[in-house]
């Protein structure tokens, strides 16, 4: 069929258990060619497209909800719901989302991005139907990796609690984007793989033991008792205990075992939960071989092998190179420990895994717990590297604040994926850390030029011991700078002039360094004369220097690839204010908005963060000098 | 003995049961004396009197670390480890903290104040222990209400993975702060009361039903079988799935059993659970017979009768006023619905409880999945009402700025304890609110002058259909307006002048427009005109009027009992900065510093936040313009 016609899921209740199986092939074979071109998380998706074609048939969306935890996964529910033709344009500028949205669709009933999310959603949406007395279906769908995230398991402790009505599909990969670690993922293992048989026998046999006076008289029984345990059902007494009804496994790629679990969960009273075994990258041999993550989300491949179309890059990935420099680091200090919440991979440390395993922790998806673990080994005066997305060290602004900062502990958080993250859209840009961070007290915030900066500015953070601290660096790649043989440290509060000039003064850091250089050139061939600055302190800043450049009184351009509420321009102008200097001052960054997907240099542009509004605002600035004076 | 003369818990290894429990009961004494005069958690520290005794007999504090998981029952710790003599200062200006502190005690091994990090910590110090191939036992004591934070089950399924050696004590209360909830509280529960005979006589019943083929054979050795199930141990499966060893329950008032268990679980390899019920309040009549959490922590009470000690106050609490008012929309509209994490008391939500059952829902201590699940409701057209500590909206910064701003769901939160919260010190400072929520778009924030006001703010918010709206209001109680018999609805972003005057302007809201209204008598008493605005939107700010101010010239003041850094002083510079005016602006408000414990308005004069610090700042700022002309 032409999925370009779907316009609802409903066509699905007619087919046949032999049009569906015809109808996954299809969509799979879609999926790989599409994705081949435009990148995206194939991985997840190839898992998920009998599951989602059975939910889609066995629920009515959109009166019942259907909510993708993550929704990195969901390209197969938008293909069933009328988006197919736009898949050209996924996860590009204006574009398809590579996550459900609310305004793309009624049937995108939960908007995501980041994990373990859905059960309180699906809380929320449920308990608005019973207050209403209505009838309708609520089934999050999540993975065994998002179930280990805290808030999904305070929303099942709740749901479980308040004996909700809801069919929680647990989509079991036995790996989410890593391979999962967590007693949790033991106890689906368990579930999983443990023959029912013995299992139950184990269980028979333990209570058995445990009566001390008809233990024995039991024994005969016991023993003719075995050969029929292959028949028990096991149950989930995980899940049980938590209040849910267990359903499963089964296996999410048989169409008539999701048909029969499913239309059986619909009949019972309170929450499900049915653990459902998918295979990421299902019918793609490249993506079935993964065994560490590499299909989990992914640029463009040439369809027929899978290897990856390479992008012209000129430096190292900027995770790796702080990854390993962190490893050179732990080479000479023996107190230094990285942790990840389930990045190993994303933030590239293989290498500190295998050189040092036990001086490594991924603790899954828990930010939190990853943080205040920081916290608990730096009490114990050893050097925790905290390695974390900007957009997921949100999930652990408390902990940050409540358990590293205020005992000032010496914690090196490594922000990764900071500024603009481009495809991966609104929920992943790494735009809020300066403004979250920025006013917890005793912390150090810093973001390098380059990669030879940032080398030397992971030997500054792990050499130092007055508190947590904290460097950014963006998604993708450095420039390839020539590198210093030795790491050193840089003086903390410490700037750089990067270009002299006398006619205004550009304070900036990081990725902006270049737009405010080329501007500078730009306007050097007007006449104009522009300092630049490498502002690569963001807190504390260089007092001295800013002292220095108001008192001058030239005028200040700050420009940031962050929120400008609250941010480093505003650390410029609280400056100012609090020393009374009367230095004008303009602020270029992200405006207060959410910035969807698509190439950063089209989001920048969107937003006006270039070099032609740099010009435009130093013009503007010196206009206004002149006018006053 | 004299309490006073404790230096370190050493002593504890000599003494005899019979001789612990004198102890136990002379510290009772002092603690119920002590907190008569000073107030402070005294519930929860009669609680664990035989429980710390009995942890710092079977451990050698400060080699092995206990970890007070909230930290609020740590006066039994303090007094064993040197500090009785301080108790007359508890939670007072620069005396005792009423949560343990790094620099209070080397046996203070890990500070707190927000609820769940214990484990995380421990697993820390456990990782730096066994790095070290230490031998130190790691002990993090936990609360069964903290258990249910998502950070302390993202710890737990780490641990149990890691199988780190480390012994978790579970004090369980039954009453964490308000009676329990969520699924885990029944886990407890059925290990707590479920005779050990029913219990596993359910499950060898329901294990034999399970049985297709001979169950019927089976019946009747089932039958005899069940006379003999009294002496079945029952194992927390929970905890065991978990990858912990369960010990217990065991009577956490009983020396013998408490000694008896710690020594076991000194032996086992690999994480250990011990299950201690203790009673809250145990030894004070008064606190035994509380059921709803009024002894959880309290003022000044009469020692013989446990009657508390009137403040002269002048209006309601802060709480009531909005949880009343939120509870009159309720009656007018169906689709209000309120949610508090674990705080019903404290946010005074009981009338809610009592009148709409249905729409009100207490999830735990679990800050991340109300805010979720409050975003849930929103996408169901439904107008949740959120109460929570702005200390602990912290914890939900993520979820409010993914889950509730991004796609701008109608979520209305009631942030209470904004700004100084006086006697529980650093951890609860409501202060860091406006710096987090104000560079997340699509947010309204805003604070009432008084509670007339408040009610109005309740009725706009819960009207208010353009996304997410937050209200802060202190800790403590109004000044005992008059109140308006309607509430109506405020135009959002509009503030209000107060007070006309053309020399200066003071913008703020809330707590501190008395301060300014004082020193603009104060000034005009010197001939100085100062103009005071109630600037209660604090986001959007009200545009119109800040230009007026702006072209008008006249310097402005900020004032606001938050963090200056990225908070609403920061706002308006930022606005003077985006339209080029060149405005003097000061700002007063809190330094980039935690602030400790004491007196709110000790705080205060503390860090010059006060009427004298105004009229300095407006005097020097009037100085400084007339230097400029």
């Amino acid at each position: 069929m032409d999925l370009n016609k779907i316009s609802s899921p409903s066509f699905l209740k007619g087919l046949n258990n032999k049009q569906l199986e015809a109808l996954a092939k299809e969509i799979r074979a879609f999926l790989i060619e599409k994705c081949s071109v435009t990148g995206g998380h194939i991985g997840p998706n190839l898992g998920v497209v009998e599951l989602t074609i059975a939910l889609h048939k066995a629920f009515n969306s959109p009166t019942d909800k259907l909510l993708w935890d993550v929704g990195h996964q969901a390209y197969v529910h938008k293909i069933l719901t009328g988006r197919a033709s736009q898949f050209d344009t996924l996860r590009q500028f204006k574009g398809l989302c590579g996550f459900p949205k609310l305004v793309e669709s009624e049937h995108d009933e939960w908007e995501t991005g980041h994990s373990s999310t859905s059960l309180s959603a699906a809380m929320g949406m449920a308990a608005a139907r019973d207050i209403r007395k209505g009838k309708n279906f609520v089934v999050p769908i999540i993975g065994d990796g998002a179930l280990t995230g805290g808030m999904a398991l305070e929303a099942l402790n709740h749901i479980g609690h308040e004996k909700t009505n809801m069919i929680v599909i647990l989509n079991d990969n036995e790996m989410s984007i890593a391979p999962n670690v967590g007693a949790l993922h033991g106890v689906l293992g368990r579930l999983r793989t443990a023959k029912e048989y013995s299992k139950a026998k184990e269980e028979l046999e333990r209570l058995m033991l445990k009566i001390p006076v008809l233990g024995d008289k039991l024994a005969s029984t016991a023993e003719r008792v075995k050969d029929s345990l292959k028949y028990l059902v096991v149950s989930g007494v995980f899940f049980e205990e938590m209040g849910f009804k267990y359903l499963g496994p089964i296996d999410g790629h048989d169409f008539e075992a999701l048909e029969d679990t499913l239309e059986y969960a619909k009949k019972v009273n309170g929450p499900v939960l049915v653990h459902v075994i998918t295979k990421k990258g299902k019918g793609y041999k490249p993506a079935e071989e993964d065994t560490i993550g590499t299909w989990h989300g992914t640029g463009p491949y040439k369809m027929e092998n899978g290897e990856f179309v390479k992008s012209t890059v000129k430096g190292p990935a900027w995770s790796s190179l702080v990854a390993e420099s962190v490893r050179k680091c732990m080479k000479e200090d023996e107190r230094i420990v990285a942790i990840t919440p389930a990045m190993p991979v994303g933030s590239k440390l293989e290498g500190i895994q295998k050189d040092f395993p036990h001086r490594f922790f991924d603790v899954g998806i828990a930010e939190q717990h990853a943080a205040t673990m920081a916290a608990g080994l730096a009490t114990q005066k050893m050097k925790p590297f905290l390695a974390i997305y900007s957009t997921f060290l949100q999930r652990a602004y408390d902990q940050v604040l409540h358990d590293i900062a205020r005992p000032s502990l010496n914690v090196f958080i490594g922000i990764d994926r900071a500024g603009l993250v481009g495809a991966d859209g609104e929920t992943h840009q790494g735009v809020f850390d300066i403004a979250f961070l920025r006013h917890i007290p005793n912390m150090v915030l810093m973001m390098p030029k380059d990669e030879n900066e940032g080398q030397h500015m992971v030997k500054t953070a792990l050499e130092y011991n007055d508190g947590p601290i904290a460097m950014r660096y963006p998604r993708g790649n450095g420039s390839g700078v020539e590198m210093d043989a030795e790491m050193k440290t840089l003086p903390i509060g410490s700037w750089e002039v990067l270009r002299n000039g006398k006619d205004a003064t550009i304070l900036t850091f990081g990725t902006t360094i270049p737009m405010a250089l080329e501007a500078a050139e730009l306007l050097a061939a007007q006449g104009i004369d522009i300092q630049v600055v490498n502002a690569r302190f963001i807190k504390p800043m260089d007092e001295n220097m800013l002292h220095a450049l108001m008192k001058k009184g030239a005028p200040i351009l700050t420009i940031e690839e962050a929120v400008l509420q609250g941010g480093f321009g505003s650390a410029v102008l609280e400056f100012a204010a609090d020393h009374h200097y009367q230095t004008a001052i303009d602020r270029i960054g992200i405006p207060d908005e959410f910035i969807e997907h698509g190439n950063v240099d089209q989001l920048l542009a969107e937003i006006n963060v270039t070099t032609e509004e740099t010009v435009k605002r130093i013009k503007a600035l010196l206009q206004k000098q002149v006018g006053t004076v």
